[in-house]
């Protein structure tokens, strides 16, 4: 099977998983958890040969096919992918920016319902990650454990008992997890708090970051909160840690900024609202930026009520799909930052007119 | 008759003018000439004590009486309109500014059609003008000289052999006529042409300004040009000149302004007409400003055939009706202009629903 067929699998199957209802929930939009495990007695990927990153591949293929948890999954070779595809695969949080430009003998598998993909020999030769939308750490701690042990029969994975896991980059070393959510907060940032909520979670020892990973500026009002302890602490206390501390404190503030602006100045977010329904559904130019911004107030309408709960889940899939890998997917060319606003646009008003008006 | 009653008849029978499709052409939106003369062996209005000033209107509203264009006329005293009353007359361009904040003795009578409005006190005893939607100076000259010369049958106009009609303001002597024609200019806003042609406008010693007259902005593209000179030149020749040298070489530059933006870049045009289509019919707190903008752009839009244009007259008294005046009208009450702002976008949103989509 050529990977342009798997690519077109996992697009067409994540739309079913999108209509059938498996979108986010108000302000939490996913949560994941990620292993970083290293295979004993063999070269960190960063200093392996290339034949010594097959190996690995091939060894971790074979381990990950016996999961019962990957059974029908897609197996992919970033060597083998077009640009365009291993874009897209990033936007959707599928693979890391780093493994999309990895050489020979890097690839990831993911799971049939896309809730777990395993990338090898991106900084470690395994990283393993589970997500839900909306979810809870609870239960994607339990699938990811399972996984991690089941694995750990076939591989002998590189540990200290002082240290726990061995990894590429110290910071991950001990449990080598890195637990996120991502948090839809247009509440903190219409009320110009996230600078103050960023803050506080820094000190907590916890990073916030937007959406597309470390640097970058947080679009459409969505953040990844995180852990960035791994060392000298139990998996499950790190978990509870984040979530009672930083994600409950964060999601309770959202909720009083939302209902303080609804209440003081209701037409001030209703304005927000149908502008960005009106700009989705009629203009011709839209970069990523402003398109994640015009869909974060109809999540945001969603959660408030002026737009039917059934539209969540298109509007998770629009958020993903208006991004610039997926826009040329669909013009199947490499286009230019113009004609990719054009197509975006156009995309867009396609899609939104399907939306009812919000009932503001 | 109460004023009320009055001022609620002229704006019921105006919506009906404009339902009949009494509406403007593309870039010319409407024609006027106005035409100032006083009594002879009176005080101009300025000096005028109020007794005096109250001869004068009785004696003027006399005369109008008899004119057979102004059958079934509106008669309006200042002194006896409310604060809104006042402001909507002049945001439907009926009565000027500087009439709207007259005493005792100030008046106008408005023709059945509202193509004729005749000031009384305002700077001189009579500003006598009449407008067309489009239309053309030839038409408007040929109703307003017969108007002029009826009136000058019953009243003694001051004129002096030598400098012509004599006016309060010396920048009015002679003919005492200022022509006017409303031009809708958004090619040439878009494409930062504007400056350059009020600078070549007004070195041929005409004067271009904004929709609400002198040291105004040009809202929603709309300028109004108009001669300067009022002696030494026969009415005719200045209308010829006005036309010849001003205003058809700007309509000229429109269309090639238009032309070459929907040429070069076709999508910036039609991104701008979606998103104006889209505020109008989504917003909820719309500024005077910004709706003039929007509609400005709907009228574009029905000039290049994007929408129908059956819906112009729609459009034309949208761009009325949105002005603060009229919304506080029909809120029966002033209200400040945070209040205003969620009543014009309300207003405007139910009011454009009825447009369909451009066909972009």
């Amino acid at each position: 099977m050529s990977p342009s067929v798997n690519i077109k699998r996992l697009l067409e199957a994540r739309a079913e998983l999108t209509d059938g209802g498996a979108s986010g929930a108000p302000i939490v939009m996913s949560s994941r958890i990620r292993l970083a495990r290293n295979l004993q007695g063999m070269c960190f990927p960063g200093r392996a040969k290339t034949a010594q990153r097959r190996d690995v591949l091939s060894t971790c293929e074979n381990a990950v096919a016996q999961l019962p948890h990957m059974q029908e999954a897609t197996v992919l070779h970033i060597d083998e992918l077009g640009e365009l595809e291993r874009q897209v695969l990033v936007e959707r949080h599928l693979i890391s920016r780093e493994l999309s430009q990895g050489e020979a003998g890097s690839g990831v598998i993911i799971s049939r319902e896309q809730d777990c993909a395993i990338m090898i020999n991106e900084e470690d030769h395994l990283r393993i990650q589970v997500l839900r939308n909306g979810g809870s750490f609870e239960e994607i701690w339990s699938v990811i454990d399972e996984i991690d042990s089941k694995l750990e029969e076939d591989l002998d994975f590189a540990f200290s008992g002082e240290l726990g896991y061995l990894t590429a980059c110290p910071t991950n070393v001990g449990t080598g997890m890195r637990a996120s959510v991502m948090l839809h907060l247009p509440g903190l940032v219409i009320d110009s708090q996230m600078d103050k909520v960023i803050r506080a979670v820094n000190q907590m020892g916890m990073v916030v970051r937007g959406l597309f990973g470390e640097g970058s500026d947080a679009s459409g009002s969505i953040f990844q909160i995180s852990n960035q302890q791994t060392l000298g602490e139990a998996e499950q206390d790190i978990l509870t840690r984040l979530k009672g501390e930083a994600i409950d404190t964060i999601i309770e503030q959202e909720r009083n900024a939302r209902q303080r602006l609804l209440e003081n100045e209701p037409e001030k977010i209703l304005d927000k609202i149908g502008r960005a329904y009106g700009i989705l559904q009629n203009g011709h130019v839209l970069s990523s930026a402003e398109a994640m911004s015009h869909l974060s107030l109809l999540r945001l309408a969603i959660d408030s009520g002026f737009i039917q709960e059934q539209w969540r889940g298109e509007v998770d899939r629009l958020l993903i799909e208006m991004q610039p890998g997926h826009i040329q997917l669909a013009a199947c060319e490499t286009i230019d930052s113009h004609e990719r606003d054009t197509a975006r646009a156009s995309f867009l008003r396609e899609e939104t007119r399907r939306i009812p008006p919000p009932n503001l």
